[in-house]
């Protein structure tokens, strides 16, 4: 069954989500309009999905929706802002209603479950891919920027790192493992990441830089060491390597996936060191953990890596779309 | 030339354009940052432009950075909103330095002249397409909603309809026509359409509804009907067909143009009878007309149109970009 763009927007997009007080006119008008309640200010991010580059052709129109909104909601995360609404613009080689079905009940399952009202968006024809704004609120001065990283604060990250890495390379056939609960669990962390909304949100009165995870450690990382001026000494001892990875692959490819691939989707953030009891304390309210993995240098001393305390030399490169 | 998707940003994309007290953060961090000044609503668009589509392969990169802007500020122009910030989201198959700095110039060029300032976006590698998000500001309680038509409001059109549809089918070698100047001139109405940000404004305190028409007429000034719960009589013979149109093309093709086609970028609005006086003075602050082509009637009434006082029976479809 073909619909028109009318009829998939009305069909599959317009449903009957909460109505926030702070929202004037959703979907169906030239503009959405919204309301920004006293001292807050709007966090805005939008984050483009492509075939080919950011998902493979086969993946299935669930998790396609899932990641899509997984990745902006991350980088909310990363700021500390609370996600309050979003904008839908995808293209599509053809209007599929089974696929459009499937692609629009994961969309708003995972809207529903972290409260995101669908305001507006826009439906064409060509190439898939799909590109969504999310905007959160936040309080006034709360924001976790990457230019507040302090000398001497501890750098932690959430959860663990790699297993996003494996997954992708897995579904690539790149690599192979024959235990399929294993198989199953690293492409599902690829998949079906779990951005660190609330653990964003606890953080804003803790951290004082933040940044997701997306294009590897080393890379994120990096902006947060050039947006602060500062460099950083990084122990990969204490990396949160996942244990299945640990279990089943050679350390040396565990410790790429963990540094340069990226997709994991962690926060890695920065504390100054009068606060690490408060975030002991945050710490128990999530089932992920916060692990330190080094701390904030003067610039002069640059991005150093130590294993075994043998200070060593890494490639810095994170993922990069053009090369 | 090739560069990364972070030297794109940085040599292209991170201008010095004018800061406004509302801006906390633009490009650079997981997201932007804004304030919302006290009894304003934020407005929000958001429109993607994919090749084959949206415009042709061979556009230029000024082109298709224009035309991308003036197809989102219509979409706040149609609410009456002024516009603010924007967010790119930029997919292209490769980093091209001479298409990138075509493109941006005209991009940031088109941007000054409408006091917008770049805060965000994404950078991918992919087939070409544009996603651009616009915000805009008004005052609350001001939107010029397709809701707000009444039974007896007047239903007004800016400008002239038809021409950017014969520039499309210029492109596309669908008609053909000797005179250069002429063909010029019809081919820059279609890539280079004016979006009617500043009469929007001037309208929000005169008119009840309006919406931008992008996929014609009909189709256009149904959505104002059915949102409003109206409809509408209209005279063909007060339509503004561009006279460039008149002189070279048969009536019958003017006509197509002007209801079915689209991409004229006009606004049509519906005026309250007692505001027509305050219309007026408003509309001599204007190079561009406004022209009344008939008016509001209850929904009982239908949908109807009279050429030559007669009634006739149109097809009523616009353009859809799945059919």
């Amino acid at each position: 069954m073909k619909y028109t763009e009318f009829e998939i927007i009305s069909r599959y997009f317009q449903r009957n989500q909460k109505k926030d007080c702070n929202e004037i006119k959703g979907i169906g008008d030239d503009s959405a309009l919204i309301k920004i309640p006293k001292n807050n200010v709007l966090a805005i991010s939008t984050d483009t999905l492509v075939e080919g580059t950011h998902f493979l052709k086969d993946i299935s129109p669930e998790d396609l929706a899932y990641k899509t909104i997984a990745v902006n909601l991350s980088d909310l995360a990363a700021m500390g802002a609370n996600p309050k609404w979003t904008t839908l613009s995808i293209t599509m080689p053809k209007s599929d209603s089974l696929w459009l079905a499937k692609f629009s009940n994961s969309f708003f399952d995972m809207l529903n479950k972290y409260s995101v009202k669908l305001i507006g968006g826009d439906t064409n024809c060509g190439p898939l891919s799909i590109t969504l704004s999310i905007y959160g609120l936040l309080k006034k001065n709360t924001a976790l920027l990457r230019s507040n990283a302090n000398v001497g604060d501890l750098i932690y990250v959430t959860g663990t790192l790699g297993a996003s890495a494996a997954g992708l390379f897995l579904l690539k056939k790149k690599i192979f493992i024959k235990n399929a609960n294993v198989r199953n669990y690293l492409i599902k962390k690829h998949l079906n990441p779990v951005p660190r909304v609330f653990e964003g949100i606890a953080l804003r009165k803790i951290a004082n830089a933040a940044i997701d995870i997306s294009d590897g450690l080393i890379s994120d990382l990096s902006h947060i060491l050039n947006n602060s001026q500062c460099g950083a000494n990084i122990n990969l001892n204490m990396l949160p390597i996942s244990k299945v990875l640990i279990n089943n692959f050679q350390h040396q490819y565990c410790l790429d996936w963990a540094l340069n691939i990226g997709e994991d989707y962690e926060l890695c953030f920065t504390v100054s060191r009068k606060n690490i009891k408060k975030m002991d304390l945050i710490k128990k309210k999530f089932l992920v953990n916060f692990t330190c993995i080094g701390y904030v240098t003067p610039i002069e001393q640059g991005f150093n890596f130590f294993y075994n305390k043998k200070k060593i030399i890494l490639n810095k490169n994170g993922f990069d779309h053009f090369n």
